[in-house]
Protein backbone atom coordinates (compact mmCIF):
# COMPACT_ATOMS: atom_id res chain seq x y z
CA UNK A 1 0.00 0.00 0.00
CA UNK A 2 1.48 3.12 -1.24
CA UNK A 3 2.00 5.56 2.28
CA UNK A 4 0.25 9.09 1.50
CA UNK A 5 -1.68 11.74 3.80
CA UNK A 6 -5.77 10.34 3.54
CA UNK A 7 -7.70 13.51 4.25
CA UNK A 8 -10.09 13.77 6.89
CA UNK A 9 -13.07 13.46 4.47
CA UNK A 10 -12.30 10.38 3.08
CA UNK A 11 -11.35 8.90 6.68
CA UNK A 12 -14.85 10.05 7.35
CA UNK A 13 -16.41 8.10 4.57
CA UNK A 14 -14.47 4.70 5.11
CA UNK A 15 -17.03 3.51 8.12
CA UNK A 16 -19.98 4.10 6.07
CA UNK A 17 -18.23 1.98 3.26
CA UNK A 18 -17.59 -0.94 6.20
CA UNK A 19 -20.90 -0.82 7.28
CA UNK A 20 -22.43 -0.53 4.10
CA UNK A 21 -20.46 -3.43 2.47
CA UNK A 22 -20.89 -5.42 5.92
CA UNK A 23 -24.90 -4.86 5.38
CA UNK A 24 -24.46 -6.38 1.37
CA UNK A 25 -22.52 -9.18 3.12
CA UNK A 26 -25.13 -10.33 5.67
CA UNK A 27 -27.49 -9.94 1.89
CA UNK A 28 -24.76 -12.83 0.50
CA UNK A 29 -24.29 -10.26 -2.26
CA UNK A 30 -21.28 -10.45 -3.89
CA UNK A 31 -20.23 -8.36 -6.32
CA UNK A 32 -21.43 -4.37 -6.37
CA UNK A 33 -20.61 -1.80 -9.11
CA UNK A 34 -19.32 1.69 -8.26
CA UNK A 35 -22.96 2.96 -9.49
CA UNK A 36 -24.82 0.57 -7.34
CA UNK A 37 -22.72 1.28 -4.27
CA UNK A 38 -23.00 4.98 -4.92
CA UNK A 39 -26.81 5.00 -5.19
CA UNK A 40 -26.82 3.21 -2.15
CA UNK A 41 -24.48 5.17 -0.16
CA UNK A 42 -25.40 8.79 -2.16
CA UNK A 43 -22.08 9.61 -3.15
CA UNK A 44 -20.87 9.43 -6.82
CA UNK A 45 -19.75 7.06 -8.21
CA UNK A 46 -16.63 8.57 -9.27
CA UNK A 47 -16.18 10.01 -5.65
CA UNK A 48 -16.20 6.34 -4.18
CA UNK A 49 -13.51 5.27 -7.03
CA UNK A 50 -11.47 7.87 -5.96
CA UNK A 51 -11.64 7.41 -2.31
CA UNK A 52 -10.66 3.55 -2.84
CA UNK A 53 -7.34 4.43 -5.05
CA UNK A 54 -6.23 6.12 -2.10
CA UNK A 55 -5.45 2.92 -1.15
CA UNK A 56 -4.81 1.22 -4.59
CA UNK A 57 -7.92 0.74 -5.64
CA UNK A 58 -10.10 -2.57 -5.19
CA UNK A 59 -12.13 -2.59 -8.37
CA UNK A 60 -11.86 -4.09 -12.06
CA UNK A 61 -13.26 -2.00 -14.78
CA UNK A 62 -16.88 -2.76 -15.69
CA UNK A 63 -16.69 -5.65 -13.13
CA UNK A 64 -17.45 -3.53 -10.13
CA UNK A 65 -16.11 -4.89 -6.75
CA UNK A 66 -15.81 -8.10 -5.11
CA UNK A 67 -17.91 -7.39 -1.79
CA UNK A 68 -16.04 -9.74 0.70
CA UNK A 69 -12.77 -8.73 -0.26
CA UNK A 70 -13.68 -4.68 -0.47
CA UNK A 71 -15.07 -5.19 3.07
CA UNK A 72 -11.96 -7.23 4.55
CA UNK A 73 -9.57 -4.82 2.79
CA UNK A 74 -11.33 -1.73 3.96
CA UNK A 75 -11.57 -3.38 7.42
CA UNK A 76 -7.80 -3.69 7.27
CA UNK A 77 -7.19 0.32 6.45
CA UNK A 78 -9.79 0.64 9.68
CA UNK A 79 -7.48 -1.54 11.32
CA UNK A 80 -10.10 -3.50 12.64
CA UNK A 81 -7.79 -6.62 11.88
CA UNK A 82 -6.94 -6.53 15.31
CA UNK A 83 -8.78 -6.70 18.82
CA UNK A 84 -8.78 -3.93 20.72
CA UNK A 85 -9.22 -3.74 24.49
CA UNK A 86 -11.70 -1.10 25.69
CA UNK A 87 -12.29 0.35 29.23
CA UNK A 88 -15.10 2.84 30.30
CA UNK A 89 -14.99 5.58 32.58
CA UNK A 90 -18.33 6.54 34.24
CA UNK A 91 -21.11 3.97 33.90
CA UNK A 92 -23.77 6.09 34.35
CA UNK A 93 -26.63 5.69 31.39
CA UNK A 94 -24.06 6.58 28.56
CA UNK A 95 -21.53 4.53 29.89
CA UNK A 96 -23.87 1.59 30.23
CA UNK A 97 -25.16 1.67 26.66
CA UNK A 98 -21.56 1.85 25.68
CA UNK A 99 -21.08 -1.64 27.70
CA UNK A 100 -24.21 -2.69 26.54
CA UNK A 101 -23.95 -2.46 22.24
CA UNK A 102 -22.63 -5.65 21.22
CA UNK A 103 -21.97 -4.53 17.91
CA UNK A 104 -18.50 -3.42 18.75
CA UNK A 105 -17.34 -6.71 20.07
CA UNK A 106 -18.56 -8.08 16.65
CA UNK A 107 -15.73 -5.26 15.02
CA UNK A 108 -13.03 -6.36 17.35
CA UNK A 109 -13.49 -3.91 20.63
CA UNK A 110 -13.95 -5.53 23.91
CA UNK A 111 -14.64 -4.20 27.15
CA UNK A 112 -12.97 -4.75 29.53
CA UNK A 113 -13.34 -2.96 32.74
CA UNK A 114 -16.00 0.07 33.93
CA UNK A 115 -15.24 2.41 36.30
CA UNK A 116 -17.53 4.77 38.23
CA UNK A 117 -17.03 6.59 41.53
CA UNK A 118 -20.72 6.37 42.76
CA UNK A 119 -20.95 3.37 45.18
CA UNK A 120 -23.95 2.79 44.33
CA UNK A 121 -23.18 1.93 40.57
CA UNK A 122 -19.78 -0.16 41.97
CA UNK A 123 -20.05 -3.61 42.06
CA UNK A 124 -23.07 -3.87 39.66
CA UNK A 125 -22.09 -6.30 36.70
CA UNK A 126 -22.75 -5.06 33.02
CA UNK A 127 -22.99 -8.02 30.50
CA UNK A 128 -20.65 -9.94 32.98
CA UNK A 129 -18.35 -6.93 33.58
CA UNK A 130 -18.36 -5.53 37.40
CA UNK A 131 -18.54 -1.98 37.60
CA UNK A 132 -14.98 -1.44 39.95
CA UNK A 133 -14.61 1.81 41.62
CA UNK A 134 -12.05 4.46 40.15
CA UNK A 135 -9.53 3.78 42.97
CA UNK A 136 -8.50 0.58 41.19
CA UNK A 137 -8.61 2.47 37.68
CA UNK A 138 -4.26 3.29 37.73
CA UNK A 139 -3.22 -0.61 38.68
CA UNK A 140 -6.13 -1.75 36.08
CA UNK A 141 -4.36 0.37 33.54
CA UNK A 142 -0.93 -0.32 34.25
CA UNK A 143 -1.71 -4.54 34.22
CA UNK A 144 -3.71 -4.35 31.41
CA UNK A 145 -3.19 -3.63 27.83
CA UNK A 146 -5.97 -1.64 27.72
CA UNK A 147 -5.94 0.19 24.23
CA UNK A 148 -8.95 2.55 24.42
CA UNK A 149 -10.56 4.50 27.21
CA UNK A 150 -14.00 5.41 26.66
CA UNK A 151 -15.05 8.72 28.60
CA UNK A 152 -18.50 9.40 29.89
CA UNK A 153 -17.81 11.20 32.58
CA UNK A 154 -19.26 15.16 33.85
CA UNK A 155 -17.04 18.07 31.20
CA UNK A 156 -15.10 18.82 34.48
CA UNK A 157 -13.87 15.70 35.34
CA UNK A 158 -13.19 14.63 32.16
CA UNK A 159 -8.97 16.51 31.64
CA UNK A 160 -7.90 15.32 34.34
CA UNK A 161 -9.02 12.06 33.82
CA UNK A 162 -7.84 11.71 30.75
CA UNK A 163 -4.36 13.01 31.48
CA UNK A 164 -4.07 10.45 34.46
CA UNK A 165 -4.72 7.80 32.06
CA UNK A 166 -2.43 8.99 29.43
CA UNK A 167 -0.22 8.75 31.92
CA UNK A 168 -0.67 5.84 32.91
CA UNK A 169 -0.16 4.78 29.07
CA UNK A 170 -3.64 5.12 27.15
CA UNK A 171 -2.83 5.63 23.74
CA UNK A 172 -6.33 6.24 22.49
CA UNK A 173 -9.64 7.99 24.34
CA UNK A 174 -13.07 8.03 23.49
CA UNK A 175 -14.07 11.42 24.54
CA UNK A 176 -18.19 11.88 25.16
CA UNK A 177 -17.15 14.69 27.41
CA UNK A 178 -18.80 17.75 26.17
CA UNK A 179 -14.74 19.55 26.01
CA UNK A 180 -12.16 19.32 24.06
CA UNK A 181 -9.00 17.43 25.49
CA UNK A 182 -5.54 18.80 25.34
CA UNK A 183 -3.55 15.83 24.86
CA UNK A 184 -0.35 15.04 23.95
CA UNK A 185 0.59 14.20 19.85
CA UNK A 186 0.92 10.60 20.30
CA UNK A 187 -2.74 10.10 21.87
CA UNK A 188 -5.69 9.55 19.86
CA UNK A 189 -8.61 11.25 20.62
CA UNK A 190 -11.71 10.80 18.93
CA UNK A 191 -14.40 13.27 19.71
CA UNK A 192 -18.74 12.59 20.34
CA UNK A 193 -19.96 15.59 21.21
CA UNK A 194 -23.91 15.00 21.54
CA UNK A 195 -24.62 18.86 22.24
CA UNK A 196 -22.65 19.76 19.11
CA UNK A 197 -24.35 16.94 16.75
CA UNK A 198 -27.97 18.51 18.21
CA UNK A 199 -26.47 22.29 17.45
CA UNK A 200 -25.92 21.56 13.76
CA UNK A 201 -29.30 19.91 13.34
CA UNK A 202 -31.18 23.16 15.05
CA UNK A 203 -28.45 24.78 12.52
CA UNK A 204 -29.90 22.95 9.86
CA UNK A 205 -33.41 22.85 11.05
CA UNK A 206 -33.16 26.87 11.13
CA UNK A 207 -31.86 27.17 7.63
CA UNK A 208 -34.91 24.90 5.92
CA UNK A 209 -37.30 27.10 7.87
CA UNK A 210 -35.54 30.49 6.29
CA UNK A 211 -35.83 28.70 3.04
CA UNK A 212 -39.39 27.79 3.34
CA UNK A 213 -40.53 31.30 4.82
CA UNK B 1 -27.37 38.66 6.86
CA UNK B 2 -25.93 38.20 3.45
CA UNK B 3 -27.36 34.87 2.08
CA UNK B 4 -24.47 32.36 0.97
CA UNK B 5 -23.96 28.94 1.36
CA UNK B 6 -21.89 27.90 3.95
CA UNK B 7 -19.58 24.79 3.68
CA UNK B 8 -19.78 22.06 6.20
CA UNK B 9 -16.42 22.42 7.73
CA UNK B 10 -17.62 25.98 8.91
CA UNK B 11 -21.22 24.51 10.33
CA UNK B 12 -19.19 21.74 12.28
CA UNK B 13 -16.90 24.38 13.68
CA UNK B 14 -19.92 26.47 14.79
CA UNK B 15 -21.29 24.47 17.80
CA UNK B 16 -17.50 24.69 18.96
CA UNK B 17 -17.19 28.06 18.60
CA UNK B 18 -20.23 28.53 20.79
CA UNK B 19 -19.02 26.26 23.22
CA UNK B 20 -16.00 27.72 23.75
CA UNK B 21 -17.16 30.90 24.10
CA UNK B 22 -20.00 30.14 26.65
CA UNK B 23 -16.99 28.52 28.47
CA UNK B 24 -15.39 32.05 28.66
CA UNK B 25 -18.68 33.73 29.51
CA UNK B 26 -18.42 31.50 32.42
CA UNK B 27 -15.40 32.86 32.99
CA UNK B 28 -16.47 36.05 33.14
CA UNK B 29 -14.36 36.80 30.37
CA UNK B 30 -15.36 40.22 28.09
CA UNK B 31 -13.33 40.67 24.85
CA UNK B 32 -11.11 37.87 23.50
CA UNK B 33 -8.57 38.64 20.43
CA UNK B 34 -8.80 36.24 17.64
CA UNK B 35 -5.39 34.84 18.81
CA UNK B 36 -6.15 33.71 22.05
CA UNK B 37 -9.43 31.98 20.94
CA UNK B 38 -6.99 30.15 18.38
CA UNK B 39 -5.20 29.17 20.80
CA UNK B 40 -7.69 28.00 22.67
CA UNK B 41 -9.52 26.28 20.43
CA UNK B 42 -6.43 25.35 18.02
CA UNK B 43 -7.25 26.56 15.01
CA UNK B 44 -5.47 29.40 12.97
CA UNK B 45 -6.46 32.85 14.01
CA UNK B 46 -7.23 33.35 10.38
CA UNK B 47 -9.34 30.41 10.01
CA UNK B 48 -11.72 32.15 12.63
CA UNK B 49 -11.46 35.20 10.96
CA UNK B 50 -12.86 33.22 7.55
CA UNK B 51 -15.48 31.48 9.23
CA UNK B 52 -16.93 34.07 10.94
CA UNK B 53 -16.96 36.49 8.51
CA UNK B 54 -19.13 34.25 6.45
CA UNK B 55 -21.64 35.73 8.72
CA UNK B 56 -20.45 39.29 8.45
CA UNK B 57 -17.48 39.18 10.69
CA UNK B 58 -18.22 40.19 14.19
CA UNK B 59 -14.39 41.73 15.43
CA UNK B 60 -12.54 44.81 15.11
CA UNK B 61 -9.16 45.25 13.86
CA UNK B 62 -6.94 45.41 17.51
CA UNK B 63 -9.58 45.26 19.87
CA UNK B 64 -11.27 41.28 19.57
CA UNK B 65 -14.50 39.86 20.09
CA UNK B 66 -17.20 40.76 22.48
CA UNK B 67 -17.54 37.47 24.19
CA UNK B 68 -21.08 37.50 24.88
CA UNK B 69 -22.22 39.45 21.40
CA UNK B 70 -20.37 36.85 19.29
CA UNK B 71 -21.91 33.68 21.32
CA UNK B 72 -25.31 34.76 21.28
CA UNK B 73 -24.79 35.51 17.56
CA UNK B 74 -23.49 32.58 16.73
CA UNK B 75 -26.14 30.86 18.79
CA UNK B 76 -28.58 32.87 16.62
CA UNK B 77 -26.67 31.79 13.52
CA UNK B 78 -27.35 27.75 15.40
CA UNK B 79 -31.02 28.90 15.38
CA UNK B 80 -30.50 28.32 19.52
CA UNK B 81 -33.09 31.46 19.48
CA UNK B 82 -35.66 29.28 19.22
CA UNK B 83 -37.05 26.41 21.65
CA UNK B 84 -37.38 22.59 20.33
CA UNK B 85 -39.69 20.46 21.19
CA UNK B 86 -37.82 16.92 21.50
CA UNK B 87 -39.31 13.10 21.57
CA UNK B 88 -36.84 9.71 22.31
CA UNK B 89 -38.02 6.95 20.75
CA UNK B 90 -36.14 4.06 22.80
CA UNK B 91 -35.72 4.23 26.29
CA UNK B 92 -32.80 1.98 26.62
CA UNK B 93 -30.00 3.13 28.03
CA UNK B 94 -29.02 5.60 25.44
CA UNK B 95 -31.93 7.16 25.49
CA UNK B 96 -32.11 7.06 29.00
CA UNK B 97 -28.70 9.16 28.57
CA UNK B 98 -30.17 11.76 26.17
CA UNK B 99 -33.26 12.55 28.25
CA UNK B 100 -31.09 13.05 31.32
CA UNK B 101 -28.65 15.34 29.56
CA UNK B 102 -30.12 18.91 31.64
CA UNK B 103 -27.45 20.40 29.43
CA UNK B 104 -29.90 20.67 26.17
CA UNK B 105 -32.42 22.32 28.46
CA UNK B 106 -29.82 24.91 28.95
CA UNK B 107 -29.91 25.25 25.26
CA UNK B 108 -33.48 25.24 24.43
CA UNK B 109 -34.31 21.73 23.96
CA UNK B 110 -37.09 20.35 25.74
CA UNK B 111 -37.88 16.49 26.17
CA UNK B 112 -41.76 16.28 25.87
CA UNK B 113 -41.95 12.65 25.60
CA UNK B 114 -40.55 9.24 25.72
CA UNK B 115 -41.35 6.03 23.80
CA UNK B 116 -40.32 2.31 24.27
CA UNK B 117 -41.85 -0.96 23.05
CA UNK B 118 -40.68 -2.59 26.39
CA UNK B 119 -43.56 -2.78 28.92
CA UNK B 120 -40.88 -2.90 31.42
CA UNK B 121 -40.13 0.37 30.75
CA UNK B 122 -43.27 2.19 29.72
CA UNK B 123 -44.83 3.68 32.49
CA UNK B 124 -41.18 4.58 34.08
CA UNK B 125 -40.52 8.35 34.67
CA UNK B 126 -37.39 10.34 33.78
CA UNK B 127 -36.82 13.51 35.09
CA UNK B 128 -40.58 13.80 35.39
CA UNK B 129 -41.26 12.45 32.07
CA UNK B 130 -43.31 9.12 31.83
CA UNK B 131 -41.96 7.07 29.39
CA UNK B 132 -45.17 5.60 26.95
CA UNK B 133 -45.85 3.01 24.97
CA UNK B 134 -45.09 3.58 21.51
CA UNK B 135 -48.74 2.73 20.37
CA UNK B 136 -49.38 6.41 21.55
CA UNK B 137 -46.62 7.61 19.31
CA UNK B 138 -48.85 8.99 16.55
CA UNK B 139 -51.74 10.66 18.34
CA UNK B 140 -48.48 12.36 20.18
CA UNK B 141 -46.75 13.43 17.35
CA UNK B 142 -49.84 14.82 15.76
CA UNK B 143 -51.46 16.62 18.50
CA UNK B 144 -48.01 18.33 19.95
CA UNK B 145 -45.63 20.46 17.87
CA UNK B 146 -42.49 18.43 17.90
CA UNK B 147 -39.53 19.47 16.41
CA UNK B 148 -37.35 16.74 16.59
CA UNK B 149 -37.62 12.64 17.05
CA UNK B 150 -33.91 11.11 18.63
CA UNK B 151 -33.99 7.61 17.49
CA UNK B 152 -32.23 5.23 20.12
CA UNK B 153 -33.82 2.09 18.81
CA UNK B 154 -32.62 -0.97 17.04
CA UNK B 155 -30.75 -0.50 13.13
CA UNK B 156 -33.68 -3.01 11.91
CA UNK B 157 -36.37 -0.72 13.27
CA UNK B 158 -35.17 2.98 12.63
CA UNK B 159 -36.21 3.19 9.22
CA UNK B 160 -39.81 2.24 9.56
CA UNK B 161 -39.69 4.45 13.04
CA UNK B 162 -38.35 7.23 10.79
CA UNK B 163 -40.60 6.66 8.01
CA UNK B 164 -43.61 6.90 10.23
CA UNK B 165 -42.46 10.07 11.92
CA UNK B 166 -41.87 11.78 9.01
CA UNK B 167 -45.37 10.85 7.62
CA UNK B 168 -46.57 12.09 10.91
CA UNK B 169 -45.39 15.71 10.61
CA UNK B 170 -41.36 15.41 12.53
CA UNK B 171 -38.89 17.21 10.68
CA UNK B 172 -35.68 16.69 12.59
CA UNK B 173 -34.54 13.37 12.94
CA UNK B 174 -31.10 12.81 15.53
CA UNK B 175 -30.54 9.43 14.19
CA UNK B 176 -28.61 6.87 16.37
CA UNK B 177 -29.05 3.89 15.07
CA UNK B 178 -26.43 1.93 12.85
CA UNK B 179 -27.85 2.87 9.43
CA UNK B 180 -28.04 5.90 7.28
CA UNK B 181 -31.48 6.99 6.44
CA UNK B 182 -33.63 7.57 3.60
CA UNK B 183 -35.90 10.48 3.85
CA UNK B 184 -37.32 13.29 1.84
CA UNK B 185 -35.78 16.78 1.42
CA UNK B 186 -37.21 18.53 3.35
CA UNK B 187 -36.26 16.21 6.43
CA UNK B 188 -33.27 16.85 8.34
CA UNK B 189 -30.83 14.42 9.68
CA UNK B 190 -28.17 14.08 11.72
CA UNK B 191 -26.76 11.40 12.53
CA UNK B 192 -24.47 10.36 15.52
CA UNK B 193 -22.80 6.62 14.48
CA UNK B 194 -20.83 5.66 17.39
CA UNK B 195 -19.39 2.61 15.53
CA UNK B 196 -18.15 4.64 12.98
CA UNK B 197 -16.43 6.95 15.27
CA UNK B 198 -15.12 3.91 16.94
CA UNK B 199 -13.56 2.85 13.71
CA UNK B 200 -12.53 6.39 12.96
CA UNK B 201 -10.44 5.74 16.57
CA UNK B 202 -8.97 2.55 15.44
CA UNK B 203 -8.02 3.98 12.17
CA UNK B 204 -6.13 6.77 13.91
CA UNK B 205 -4.51 3.94 16.06
CA UNK B 206 -3.56 2.05 13.84
CA UNK B 207 -1.63 4.66 11.56
CA UNK B 208 0.31 5.90 14.94
CA UNK B 209 1.23 3.03 15.12
CA UNK B 210 2.59 2.36 11.52
CA UNK B 211 4.63 5.88 12.18
CA UNK B 212 5.87 4.04 15.73
CA UNK B 213 7.26 0.83 13.70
Amino acid sequence: MEKKRISKAVINRLPRYYRYLGDLLEKDVVRISSKELSEKMKVTASQIRQDLNNFGGFGQQGYGYNVEYLHSEIGKILGLEKQYSLIIIGAGNLGQALANYADFERRGFFVKGIFDINPRLVGMSIRGIEIKNVDELEDFVKNNDIDIAALTVPKAKAPQVAADLVKWGIKGIWNFAPTDLNLPDDVVVENVHLSDSLMKLSYKLSEKRKLAD
